[in-house]
């Protein structure tokens, strides 16, 4: 069997799933009076999440952590799957396949740490941002140059997006 | 037709318009459990953004974000013009054009994502700072050596003040 | 007497005992308007510590601050002592040390700042963040690569469980 | 007449004057939904102020931002004298000069901005933080090589309390 290269498995791609917490987040919680986290995302990995959504890919989100305020966010960036507090995710990835019919080569994911290993593992394309712990980045396809929170969801999504002629081109960005 | 330098475009400007996501802030948003999102501003970029328009210059906002906080801020700064939640940021460009008689090249705009990409190329001069995507670096006439949120607004205020010698001279600075 | 190494000594570790201002949190003290602080803490340091509690280590907490919203995060944490708003580190010490019948070089402590001086000299294993003030970097067994509030709580349990061969090993990791 | 050195000078110092925004803080404002904004400190330079204060300096605050939070922190902090919303601040000064029966020469300043710059030029030592605007940079005698709100007030109190013998030695940590 040829291996192909991270590049070449790109073309294949028609679902991105994130973590939330130092993936979509730079990883700090701030403790809020309220008893809430207040979390930090980046305007531009959002313009990104919802560009990919708008060229016709799933982007879903599967975090162990619960942020409402997080969700509306992602509601708002057009993400259609968003699981939070979620324990096993290997289980919610595998109600994903069968509700949209994927294969595993079609689903690029982005981790950071231990809870995201078992569906590194087990996804087409696994990513991880610049600052991921060592045993995600040891099973990453690609580990980005950019930190969570900081670019690494742009990164992949705009990659993705190029190797399909759908990010932006000179002539979709007059039309813009 | 001879083209000018940055510098000497200069010369020419009344105007500034800024973006708010990645130029006037650091592009992060941090989620807050009312719903509404903090951003980052910083004292010194502000400190210009006021300083410009006490020596007569437009400082207008034309933003896709919205922030009634951020509002608030920017007034107390003297911008007069705050354009928010904006899908076509060209189109308000040609109202505030018809508005205030601009010409083009009196004109400098900072922006940092592809929402900024239409209006980057019709201003006289387009600028970004240093953590812009490419497509926007790409197009700028000038690419700040500081990152948005954290001194490239002041930066080309600085410059520009400095060409029509209304920046702080030293005479200036002991009446101040 | 022959003096054990940094790594031989981790092997008697028991107990992990954590200062909260820029240890746990990156030192950064932000003022809302009701009054009290928000801190910021790390995902990735909070997984390490729930980690430990889970593979029955003792993980303790003494500091001069004090936040309700902090401990709350603590108690999800598995953390099951936290004293706070504390003026003598040492005393507080002894108290734990009585309750839990420990003995100094079963001890991991990592402090900051000048308050935790007392007690640096007192545990097995004093260790330090990397941006530690120079006092408490002079009288530290092990001054981690990472800063407080970004990756040094982490690198010590880390480091400690993996010497205990409870961190995750690969088998580990599959079944997680 | 002969010319003082930095450290010779810090011999008379018996107050320090600091600038808020920039200085004590990192420069950031976060806008909040309340229309108040939030501000960041660092815990380190915080213990700094205070043992200042107890080793009987004089530390004092004038600036031209206002922050009820951030004045209830500085008083905890035992700061004596805090001045805020100061248009003026060499008027300011010559006040608490008449008040505390100061001499210039024993007046450590830092500032981080143009507003500071009439200051800077009339106490004995002015300092700035290592990311202050060019213009103040010009006029210090020391610059830190510490941000603002990351240090540069710990460096130039620990500087001074060491000139001094109050700062730290062995012994007194160990009392501590």
């Amino acid at each position: 069997m040829i291996k192909l290269s991270y590049k070449q498995k790109l073309k294949k791609v028609t679902t991105f799933i994130f973590d939330i917490d130092g993936v979509i987040t730079d990883g700090v919680l701030m403790m809020h009076p309220s008893g809430e986290f207040l979390r930090n995302m980046s305007t531009r990995d959002g313009y990104a999440m919802r560009k990919a959504s708008a060229e016709g890919f799933n982007v879903f989100i599967i975090s162990g952590g619960e942020s409402q305020s997080m969700r509306k966010r992602l509601e708002y960036l057009d993400v259609t799957e968003i699981f939070m507090a979620v324990g096993d995710k290997l289980s919610v990835y595998k109600t994903l396949k069968e509700k949209y019919n994927l294969k595993n080569k079609e689903v690029i994911f982005m981790g950071d740490d231990i809870p995201d290993y078992d569906l590194m593992n087990v996804v087409g394309i696994p990513t991880c941002p610049k600052d991921a712990c060592q045993e995600i980045k040891d099973v990453a396809d690609y580990i980005s140059h950019y930190k969570g929170g900081k670019g690494a969801v742009r990164d992949v999504i705009e990659q993705t997006l190029k190797v399909h002629k759908k990010w932006l081109t000179k002539g979709q960005l007059q039309a813009n």
